[in-house]
């Protein structure tokens, strides 16, 4: 087996288990580092492993375009390149195509699309986006999906539906050696929901993802997607919600049943001197703030971020010195940042799974 | 005694030896990365100690005008400030002041500046300056100069070795604890240059620096001030030849026995893309070479920068990895490079100390 659940939740849909990969097993529930471009933006590979990161993800469409996969394949592959000998997801580059990209034309074989900074046209079939994912080395690859934004009509959630399955069974045909998992679209149409995972998870694959959420749908709604779409996903393969969150929506995301979860938030708000911090042990309400180490208060703020926090950055430097990093612009503050936020989001998934 | 001189070169004016300071003892001759805002761009306090600095310096022009003193003093010092527990020396920031501040007016009493960011003025004695970098906690401290460019007239250059000697006697009154160093000017003339030596010397400093050289002057007519003023030096005390430099230059000024050195070229060129790689294990001819990262060549090229350095970068990441880094302007690569040409500069003397 390559997916085991070890426990359920008593009082929740929450489950706890060990998901198996090529390059190691995780622990999931779990949550991934962006390493969009081969990096985890400011830090390196051993930082990675001194936050106890399980697995990263790293995004096809921007490896694909720079790069570019002549020069990864020449490593032996994105483990080799970016010196990470952990586990990879790769997502399709679907999302990106359709949110960054120039779109030219989707059809029923794949998209023609315009890379958004150097205006080169390329075309993206199922298939390719699997033996792409392949090359690199994916640990877990993504199907291709039309991923539509928040609102959409139901008549374009209807067409994405239709799309997205039928480009999952083309992407079937190819083999990657590692788990490829098929992606569940509909918007926030119930009916489209249930026919798009019952099409989806009819295929088989091993696991299944839950796309076109946390694209700015009130919070609510997402919720209300999950409650439809995961009591009747398959209980034996993993379940990732693409692109979530929150802290507290993670939490209320694993109690309905999810077990993976990506999100630029803690790397990308570090970048800007936004800390996390826990406000008290629980998993409830507000158990969590954010703070702007750019304040004026702060100025001679000798504590560290979080004094109960053991990560480097909160046992080596005071919120002063961290504040003028910030101010002068220095890189060290990012990175210093950058381990503080991603240390309380691996943290966070550590309490989330003693909890189960 | 605070300076011992271990050993001494037969052929040359080279010597080796230990330099004692508040935070601990250093093998001279050293290289001092630049921390000019109280943070080696880029690498954290662990990287350094990981790297084996012995001692950072930074820049009170700098630290003064930005985060301010109140700050630092509210941290306890600079050292408690900044995270690292070695040696700290600290210029006066008169270097500064002569190149990037508005320059107001200067008399015999200081020099009135206005703040190159904010515009905001000061009024800088040169008892004000020592009094700053006690503040600071510096271990070395150095005393206030006018340090005039290339080329300077003799007649500015004569008024500016008048000015240093009058600035260094009112340093003296202010004791800070730690090492007071005086300044030598004089620009390329034999005359000033031996006249601020003989004037400074007399004063009694901890040790010398040699200033107003590697800005713009020809590398031969620095060499000669080295010749003309390093014998009439002082054996007992410390000689720091301020801003220098290249490789092959440090390797000059150490025959001609220079203990200390600073420069921003590992650190800058490092955040350009510039790596520094030996060519053989001598110190003489062309014995390094510098790498473009950038360069199309290294595409594909799945060496590290280079094969026979053990540092951090070259353990774990490929040229081709890390031009891409550069290509993307991911902040990792400043740091991976700086990691690597601190590497280099503090091999260097290593190697030179051992050919002693």
């Amino acid at each position: 087996m390559s997916f085991i659940i070890k426990k359920k939740a008593s009082r929740s849909a929450a489950r706890r288990g060990i998901l198996q990969t090529n390059h190691g097993s995780i622990q999931t529930p779990f949550f991934m580092p962006i390493a969009t471009r081969g990096a985890v933006k400011s830090v390196s590979t051993d930082d990675l492993v001194g936050l106890g990161a399980q697995i990263v993800l790293s995004n096809t469409y921007h490896l694909y375009l720079r790069p570019g996969l002549p020069i990864i394949k020449s490593a032996g592959g994105l483990h080799q390149f970016m010196n990470w000998s952990g586990p990879i997801l790769t997502d399709s580059g679907g999302f990106q195509i359709f949110s960054l990209a120039k779109l030219r034309k989707v059809t029923n074989k794949g998209v023609n699309f315009q890379d958004d900074v150097d205006g080169t046209k390329h075309f993206l079939t199922p298939q390719k986006a699997i033996t792409i994912q392949k090359t690199l080395g994916s640990d877990i690859a993504m199907v291709l999906d039309e991923c539509i934004g928040y609102p959409a009509s139901k008549k374009k959630a209807t067409e994405a539906v239709k799309r997205t399955t039928a480009w999952a069974k083309q992407s079937k045909k190819i083999k990657t050696g590692g788990k490829v998992f098929g992606i569940i679209q509909g918007s926030v149409y119930q009916d489209l929901r249930l026919k798009s995972l019952k099409e989806i998870t009819a295929l088989n694959f091993d696991g299944y993802a839950i796309g076109g959420l946390a694209v700015g749908e009130p919070i609510q709604k997402m919720y209300k997607v999950l409650d439809w779409v995961c009591p009747k996903l398959p209980v034996d393969k993993p379940r990732y919600l693409m692109g979530l969150g929150k802290p507290e929506q993670i939490v209320e995301a694993v109690k309905r049943g999810i077990d993976m979860f990506d999100c630029v938030i803690p790397t990308r708000n570090a970048r800007h001197g936004m800390f996390y911090v826990y406000k008290n042990k629980s998993l409830r309400g507000e158990f969590y703030q954010q703070i702007n180490i750019k304040l004026a208060k702060f100025k001679t703020d000798q504590k560290p971020i979080d004094k109960a926090c053991n990560c480097y950055t909160c046992q080596n430097y005071s919120r002063s010195y961290l504040r003028h990093l910030f101010l002068i612009n220095e890189s060290l503050g990012w990175r210093l940042a950058t381990i503080h936020n991603l240390h309380f989001y691996l943290q966070l998934m550590e309490r989330i799974r003693k909890s189960i």
